[in-house]
């Protein structure tokens, strides 16, 4: 049986890294061989398109470009990691995946919804996480926490107006989907802890 | 009036580079302005993935992953210099398009047919070249010839098989488009020139 694929979503500064440290731990704890991996990313193809799709360029960079890019990345990251290690009972633990396109360059950038799901089933397949931890935060919070942190990417430089939009969409998908669950990131650090361990015990709990 | 836009199509080793120049001296000689451009390329962001996607990679490079590539460096290329060229009356001729892709990646590697209906219609919308000329050769000629030139890029490297499905696709398709005309390139370098101009003084005739 192949091993869970766990995926960690959300805006800059939702606290992602954190979150996915918790889960690592979680992990640790119960001696569970697992990898982490983060998109764009991940292969050495992969991470070329990452230092691409993140840089800045005198052009004006298409979204539909971006998107090309990001789902490049991820086959490749699935094809050569991901499949791999679940396949040989190793759990995998991923910053960002499929949805952050979805909401990113759907809503944020909106492109039309018939793309993804092109995109998707040419790259993917039936292949989804089972579950997807969504860190909902208000863009204007998030992006505070990601700008003290230091210099922005291309697509962090973006007006508030574009998180807003990526925000709804990650909401609304996230609403629709079972395996998606939302946790409130901008409750204090040990409730957003406290919220991960709760659903990790519920889905897998110790025999 | 919005300038054309000719394209030179067919395997490694059909002669696009000679009959690139037959066009260039062509619109030289009738005082046409003009510019060269070639896929994947001709903006810094695409050529930063033509060398991601013609380099020798340690991992499988997906089809799906290849394809993509070839979308994101031609929808900047469109955007950022063929159609403001075109727009501001220079004649555009293009070494390599969407046919390239629709024969390479559809015929040689087999992704579906629908995978181009989208993402043409994603990152190209209704723009289409005016000309396409596809020089028709046989791929054991045309690969001993490229091979006579040096090393072999990523893709040049396929098996026979590759490049005759991808022929026979190219065949396909230019008999179904009456904007692609066909010239056979294995005929004497002259006869190929001769042809190639009579379909451009049938076009574009001097008034």
């Amino acid at each position: 049986m192949t091993a869970p694929f766990i995926v960690v979503e959300g805006l800059e500064g939702a606290g992602k890294s954190t979150v996915m440290t918790v889960i690592a731990n979680w992990l640790a704890q119960r001696g569970t061989d697992y990898i982490q991996v983060r998109e764009p990313g991940g292969t050495p193809f992969a991470e070329a398109l990452r230092d691409i799709v993140k840089g800045h360029w005198d052009e004006k960079v298409s979204a539909e470009a971006e998107l090309m890019l990001m789902y490049a990345a991820r086959v490749q990251l699935v094809r050569e990691v991901i499949q791999p290690a679940l396949a040989h009972g190793q759990w995998v633990l991923g910053d960002r995946h499929d949805l952050s396109s979805r909401a990113y360059q759907g809503g944020g950038r909106q492109l039309p919804d018939s793309v993804f799901t092109t995109l998707r089933a040419l790259t993917l397949g039936e292949f989804r996480p089972n579950l997807t931890i969504y860190l909902d935060i208000d863009p204007a919070v998030g992006l505070e926490r990601a700008r003290s942190r230091g210099a922005l990417d291309r697509i962090e430089q973006e007006q508030i107006s574009f998180f807003t939009r990526t925000r709804a969409r990650y909401l609304e998908i996230a609403n629709s989907e079972p395996n998606i669950q939302t946790i409130e990131a901008d409750q204090p650090p040990d409730k957003v802890r406290d919220d991960v361990i709760r659903l990790l015990e519920k889905l897998w709990p110790l025999a």
